[in-house]
């Protein structure tokens, strides 16, 4: 398997995912800014036309796209690993809470916030609008781990969007205890903690490339 | 079942998939401004406090929500109907499907379209930013006539959210054939047509409340 990443973004899930799993793939960094693959320079724009991370290249070829769909991809290639519960019930509720990272979190919050050119207005407005997300994503985490009842690609997932309040300072984490904590106790797991140092010394260089462009 | 929903909101995708699966539910309607019941006049922020439709009591009393997990639930729930491939690359593809309906064009694109106090801003910068989201999907549809081999619940969810580009002015259709003609053709299919024809009356009524508060 060959997966398309970019540093620290939401690609870094399936990292950890794969981590936790024990099943490898070939990882190649994609440049966010000119959509070229770090190691040859070459199109990733030829490869998915949108230039969106994750992707990931199947052993017969096939390209996925979209973080759910490859989570559960990774997670199912190793199902004595737990990632994804087969349990019908279980199932739907690693469904709902990948959704629900996926278009209130990910999306609805924390890429308008992130954008370096979102404008003003947008963002206010998001704050005003989503913050409620995290409001109810700490009521349902306390007192719990996970969000299931173990470890899974859902929190896989929201680790990696949550860790992006370090760098949002219109979210104040002092007002989601749960999520905080949360999120602290991932940072430590060994996956998370591993996926992570790899990923920030990437994130590094990749700054430091755009500055010298 | 009970589904909670509101007329013509993405919600509608689970009436469409439970009209082609055969499969029976109550539609308890949930009035998106005031957040009340519409039959009793109830607090549905008392069954869900994010207000967000569609969710869904499942007959052992479960409340589910995230549109991509209850139509994945009501779809295996009949697996017959074939709303919900169960081979493994396959379903792969319908998770990337919903995903990307979910993320990138019901809340990348027109959440922020249709919102009637979006910042003018915000609007303009979704408008530059994400419409290569259709131009791709126009590029994948043509010469198809689902996104899968057959219909399933990832039709029923993309018709949904495309028929709000009627109420979407900024959106010019004509740019997009394939995908236009593909709306026109879901319009006309039994379970969305049922669906849509009362939903509208729905709306309408739905309309009128408002203007009378």
């Amino acid at each position: 398997m060959d997966l398309y990443f970019s540093p620290l973004s939401c690609s870094m899930a399936t990292r950890i995912s794969l981590y936790e799993s024990g099943d490898a793939a070939n990882f190649l960094e994609v440049d966010p800014k000119t959509k070229t693959l770090v190691g040859d320079g070459s199109d990733y724009l030829a490869i998915y036309p949108l230039g969106m991370v994750p992707s990931l290249r199947t052993d017969d070829g096939q390209l996925l796209t979209e973080n759910a769909a490859i989570l559960q991809y990774v997670a199912d290639r190793r199902p004595e690993s737990g990632l994804a519960p087969t349990e019908a019930i279980e199932r739907t509720r690693l469904h709902q809470w990948l959704c629900f990272i996926g278009t209130e979190l990910h999306k609805g919050l924390f890429v308008p916030l992130l954008g370096k050119k979102t404008p003003a207005e947008m963002k206010a407005y998001v704050l005003a609008n989503n913050l409620s997300r995290l409001a109810y994503l700490d009521t349902y985490l306390t007192g719990r781990e996970f969000l299931l009842d173990r470890f899974t690609i859902a929190d896989a997932y929201l680790a990696t969007v949550l860790n992006w309040t370090q760098v949002i300072p219109s979210i104040d984490m002092g007002l989601y205890p749960a999520v905080a904590d949360y999120l602290d106790r991932h940072r430590k797991r060994a996956s998370v903690a591993k996926a992570m140092a790899e990923e920030v010394v990437l994130w590094q260089a990749e700054r430091a490339r755009h500055k010298a462009a």
